[in-house]
């Protein structure tokens, strides 16, 4: 028997359900797991689901692709700004947009959730259903999770994949000649997030914000194409770009003239004031993939900018630039 | 260039290094996630470590066996009782045992790490050193990471584990006629949390609230024997039979007289003036491992208890029983 106590909540409820809800504290951490496993649906990859002591995942690659974030509230959302839902849908995207990035197929997702005890149950639900149903987009399943007390709202998501015998396209394989292409939205969840802090909450371009829009078919596309290097835009599309530089030993450069600067971003910055190319190089996110590929690739994803060696005396990084080589006769395919 | 401060800190230096030292916040978050991937050794089983989008990890069972636990500074360590190391031993050895606990041969950690920005450094290099070099324990490594801030040290792991061919080891496989068996210290962390509560940080049974000591290849060697269901006890004994006879809808009965009381332990209860045998059925924490047997396997670890069917009327559930079926005809290896 679940008592259940009248309370005002600041949550955005999920479902619907007005002010009254059950709290975690009343259902105990049994009750809660329990609770959140009966929404899971069932995945083909998760073999052994929650409620034993570990989850079994199909891996038949004999590799197993893993990866792990933590979202803590007030930092990584705003339970004012976000509903459960949406939050579950972030945190499951920029897990398995890593796992994307790698080349691999994602096939589960573990959980822990730190919750006061008076957080809603129906917080939970959203959160699980989320989590859930962006996995699903994947054809991966929650495998198995964990529900601890903290006064601090936090989430622990990690994601498996499998590599379906391809070689992990990974951060350090960029090599001077290659070309750089973008998958995806850039600038979207940094122009979200602007006009939230702005008070516009209910702006159309704050829920890019509030849960990002992954093109996981581009990262595999990318993969077969032939990626060279490959990451899942997270940090900003210059900072990342920059990691790979680092870890290939490169130089990227990027075309100012060929970032994608979408009429959407464009009208928020025209509100906000700003400058638009700020969310586009700098906002992370939108979980876009960012690849280089050789010049003689081919693929359905605009380039944005070209791989060099390191010029002496400089370092391995990313740069934006203004330069012409888009046209040079190299790079016909930059058009 | 890394600026130091001066500052009076709670935690226990790991290494000792008196009061200067250098914090989270002074490193940045690559710098940490760097500064923690340098402390990390090679593991066989880790294809591809940290500083890409995921890790890669050798599943050449076809099938990966993962769990998560998350620990929160106050609830499930105290940094004035529990070193980092130690608090990075416990995290791990805790995931490590419920891969275990499954018949499976844990290969790697995924570590999050939520932190305030005046943490120290050296309490972080604690961490990542515990967590090596538990999982080292039993050839598995830290393949990758994540470290966010947050108000409440947070520490969420992930272990992953390779069922070599075998079929896992569930908690719904018990069946009536099986025999109980125990493997591994039962009432030692309940004893040294008591400790600790009663001001006795110096006891040496104190230790054993601080890192577990887990006896993996037990668990190793009841997946081998046979073993029909098996359990990582870290709620308690008969709360975790408890969960075993709810999953294979049997009633499990512990013969009170078999509990294991070590001397260890009737002394720190002595000293503390309560019941060894409610530290020994309740306590969690250590890591034993309780699996159900057919009656003919032979084990090495002492038999506890049997399982029965359910009596009509009554609910599946583990219960401690006095009555003398440990000299039943049918039961002489009970002695």
């Amino acid at each position: 028997m679940l008592p259940t106590k009248v309370s005002g909540s600041c949550d955005r409820p999920y479902p619907t359900t007005g002010v009254i809800y059950i709290s975690v504290n009343d259902s105990g951490e049994f009750g809660l797991i329990a609770r959140i496993a009966a929404r899971i649906s069932a995945a083909e990859p998760v073999l052994l689901g929650p409620g034993d002591d570990a989850a079994v995942v199909a891996a038949p690659d004999g590799r197993v692709v893993a990866t792990t974030d933590l979202l803590v509230d007030g930092r990584h959302f705003r339970r004012d700004w976000s509903t459960a839902y949406d939050v579950g849908r972030k945190a499951a995207a920029q897990n398995l947009a890593d796992i994307a990035a790698m080349g691999a197929v994602p096939t589960a997702l573990l959980v822990g959730l730190a919750a006061p005890p008076d957080l809603a149950l129906n917080w939970a639900d959203g959160l699980a259903d989320g989590l859930r149903d962006e996995a699903a987009l994947v054809g991966a399943g929650v495998a198995g999770g964990d529900v601890v007390a903290s006064d601090r709202v936090t989430i622990a998501v990690t994601a498996l994949g499998d590599l379906a015998g391809r070689s992990p396209v990974t951060r350090s394989g960029a090599r001077a000649g290659d070309v750089v292409v973008l998958a995806g939205r850039v600038g979207w969840a940094a122009a979200g997030l602007a006009l939230l802090e702005a008070g516009r909450s209910d702006h159309p371009m704050a829920d890019a914000h509030r849960r990002p829009d992954v093109d996981y078919a581009a990262a595999r596309a990318l993969a077969a194409a032939g990626a060279t290097s490959m990451i899942d835009v997270s940090d900003g599309l210059l900072a990342d770009l920059g990691h790979v530089a680092a870890a290939s030993g490169v130089r990227i450069e990027v075309a100012s003239a060929a970032l994608p600067v979408s009429p959407e971003v464009r009208a928020a910055a025209e509100e906000l004031g700003v400058d638009p190319l700020g969310w586009v190089a700098g906002g992370g996110d939108d979980h876009a993939f960012a690849a280089t590929l050789p010049a003689e690739a081919v693929s359905a994803y605009p380039v944005i900018g070209r791989v060099t060696d390191v010029p002496a005396g400089e370092s391995a990084g990313a740069v934006i630039t203004d330069r012409d080589w888009l046209a040079s006769p190299g790079h016909e395919h930059f058009r």
